[in-house]
């Protein structure tokens, strides 16, 4: 048999684990530093917290476990009699048909636990459950996996991590301003050029007030997302089928071609008490965020667009700044988004709780750094130096040796026989190690080892302290 | 609705998270200095991958995953009549019966993958389907939850975290003696004293031998197992039940009382050639950590039994050391344990690659740690100081003064309105801050900020570069 990796998941290679870690170090510590508490859930969830959650397409995309144990007991003779009427139809299509749904009657209701489907729900549960040890505002982070039965497709898999920094219990837009610096401040730790855009959801119902379209808010922000990919012919197009009058359309164009925000400003009535709204908003965080120096492109974009079934005020996003890395190939589309939203904890009969979070997409990230090759900072997996034995008697001085040098924190390895210096040589050039330490009878006795560097060939006589020294420094 | 957690598993509270990293981190640190490469594997495995590899009672444990998608096309016609014909008896308790068995076997038609059980069978599929990438000796670690459908109870949970070090595809003996100095240096780090004791498969078989009682291996070492629990008079009568003469145990409890390594060697016949290669595997391992120095006990245990239906070399087992630490309720057990395999990857085809690794009991780990108060080099999840700004235009000072401190490596919080003193207070002294700052007009125009002392109550006025001093010392 020829075993295999589940279809949609994936194996991490040493090296691949290391570059992970990498940026999920990089992001926990700093997210330690601006004060989000490591949250971690389980993976698994009683059914009844996941379903009804993320809309009936997400209900159909979460992995449900079958319960252990005795089925008899879980299936009570009412249930079974029901699945029995469902066997009514004779026709051989129906029959199948209605067996199908037995099936499925019979299976869910053999599960009631499932896989988490995000982050988002276990910690709104989590603040419920712990309502009265926890003070709020309540920050928290939280670098998970998470299962959802998608189709694979390239980028797209069935275990993914994700990479939350909310809080919750507090409206204050001190958070969006925060949350502006945490982004620019992680991706410049990364290395990574990006352009982070603002806006705000009542600043779109404003747009669409300003030309009395208020109905068609979400259909005309979906369209004006496209901005980027379709231009404002297509942009038109659509709108202009949607009922968008020429005139309407002048004035988004012209609204949109603004990029000074003063003059944004004036461009909507103060009777237009959404927009007015979300510049206010807007305004605020502007006004935390006056003196800090961006590393990163930061800019209000009206045409942003996100999560409008959930975001109820400020939105946010992420992408690789394709000016500052000049690489047309990194077309990732967005690597992090999130926003405000009311009543997380709703769901779970604790109302009115405020919050605003943004994540990292962590599997992107990692895609568009190692295109661009920033890996550099990342601690590598391979060891630092290796230590042939030539023959059976030198072995045990080589062991001696390792701990000597694991001691001083060197990545040592020993090869574990007196194999022939061929095959040894190879192993540590397959492994990918810069140095090895050649060890024979005659090295031992004169205590002057014979160090080779991998890459050069060149070969040194040196003590172990000499050695130590000089591996200190790669 | 009042939302759960599922039964058997946990939420993990930020200064949980902390301790545990602490300990896994410090772990996979010293596993890379030894050369033991991180891999992570999914959480889900193809069913196939996973059964027949822990036994009927294991098979039994697996939490396995409903299959996404349309169930009409994966049942096909044939098992939907098979599952018909199963429905033939009449009586009501067998109706019942029958219809649990469709429903279970409908169920298990619908389940393709599971949640890893453990570690080992995982990493066996990879070695196995990257032999050509890998190089032998190949050395991974790998700390990830497995999930168990074991019903609950205090110690024991549905998910919870392995943390396992293997090296295969060579028969050094080198590692095992390598593994004893892991151990002895990871408990060492982790600041707690432990008993590590190492024994020999072919040492309990030939002990078995030494008394011609070799078709009793299994029993007779389960019972020399409990040695520790119930004493030579339990151990005796147990003996003599399963057919061991008063001779035969009078000679176990001589051996078993002789704690000299070159004594017990002379206790065995050169005839008995099991436990000649057993005492000579030790041998080996011990010549090579003569001249290591541990710095806990380290002992061979005749009696110690373990995983006798998996290992076939040397066995490992780690407690704590209750002399040293000398607390008679820290009564954890085993917290790591291990042994040498042969053919870890034959259960995929790949025949005669032996392996030797150890694990380490997170749980109990942390368990211990906990209770003998030891966590203190973990870091804290709480943050630094707090800036608790007096007036609303304090706030803009106190998210500048904030990001001042940040850039230095301080975790600070800002309370994000200018609430009433006593409710910012008390936020800051739920939390557990040690230090607050009190941001006030006449702190601002002074540049003399107030420092607090949260556990003292003392007050300093201090700059905002005094403050920073004083903090980065903490």
């Amino acid at each position: 048999m020829k075993p295999q990796v589940v279809q949609g998941t994936r194996d991490f290679s040493p090296q691949e684990v290391m570059r992970r870690n990498y940026i999920f170090d990089t992001l926990k510590h700093l997210f330690l530093i601006y004060g989000y508490q490591p949250l971690e859930t389980p993976a698994m969830e009683n059914l009844d917290t996941l379903t009804g959650k993320y809309g009936e397409e997400g209900d159909q995309l979460l992995f449900k476990i079958l319960n252990n144990g005795d089925f008899l007991t879980q299936l009570k003779p009412e249930k079974l009699d029901s699945y029995q009427n469902l066997e009514v139809d004779k026709s051989d299509r129906k029959k199948v048909l209605q067996k199908e749904r037995i099936a499925q009657q019979i299976a869910f209701d053999l599960c009631k636990r499932g896989l988490r489907f995000d982050l988002t729900v276990p910690f709104a549960r989590y603040v419920v459950m712990n309502r009265n040890e926890i003070s709020l505002p309540f920050k928290r982070q939280q670098i998970q996996a998470v299962w959802r039965g998608d189709s694979p497709q390239k980028g797209r898999y069935r275990e993914f991590y994700q990479c939350d920094i909310d809080v919750v219990g507090s409206d204050s837009l001190l958070y969006e301003a925060e949350l502006m610096q945490i982004y620019d401040q992680a991706f410049y730790q990364l290395n990574l050029g990006v352009k982070i855009r603002i806006n705000h959801r009542k600043l779109l119902e404003g747009i669409a007030e300003a030309v009395q379209k208020k109905e068609l808010f979400v259909p005309m922000t979906i369209s004006l997302d496209k901005l980027d990919k379709i231009g404002w012919n297509g942009v038109g197009n659509e709108l202009s089928q949607l009922g968008f009058s020429t005139e309407d359309i002048d004035f988004l164009q012209n609204l949109l071609s603004t990029k000074n925000w003063e003059q944004i400003k004036l461009k909507f009535s103060k009777e237009n008490s959404s927009a007015q709204k979300g510049l206010k908003e807007i305004d605020e965080v502007l006004a935390y965020l006056k003196s800090y120096r961006f590393q990163n492109r930061f800019e209000v974009d009206l045409t942003l667009a996100r999560g409008l079934s959930y975001y109820t005020g400020c939105i946010f996003e992420v992408e690789v700044d394709t000016q500052l890395e000049g690489q047309s190939e990194v077309k990732m589309g967005s690597i992090g988004g999130g926003g405000r939203y009311d009543n997380l904890t709703g769901i779970f009969g604790w109302e009115g709780i405020s919050g605003v979070g943004i994540s990292f997409g962590a599997d992107r990230i990692y895609d568009v750094l190692l295109q661009l090759d920033k890996f550099q900072k990342a601690e590598k997996a391979v060891g630092d130096v290796i230590l042939l034995p030539m023959d059976k008697d030198c072995i045990s001085y080589a062991f001696e040796l390792a701990h000597f040098f694991r001691k001083a924190e060197i990545k040592t390895e020993v090869y574990p026989e007196a194999s022939k210096f061929q095959k040894q040589m190879k192993y540590a050039d397959k492994l990918g190690f810069p140095f090895a330490i050649i060890i024979g009878t005659e090295e031992i006795q004169s205590g002057l080892l014979t160090l080779k560097d991998m890459a050069s060939g060149t070969q040194y006589k040196m003590s172990k302290e000499d050695i130590l020294k000089k591996l200190g420094l790669n």
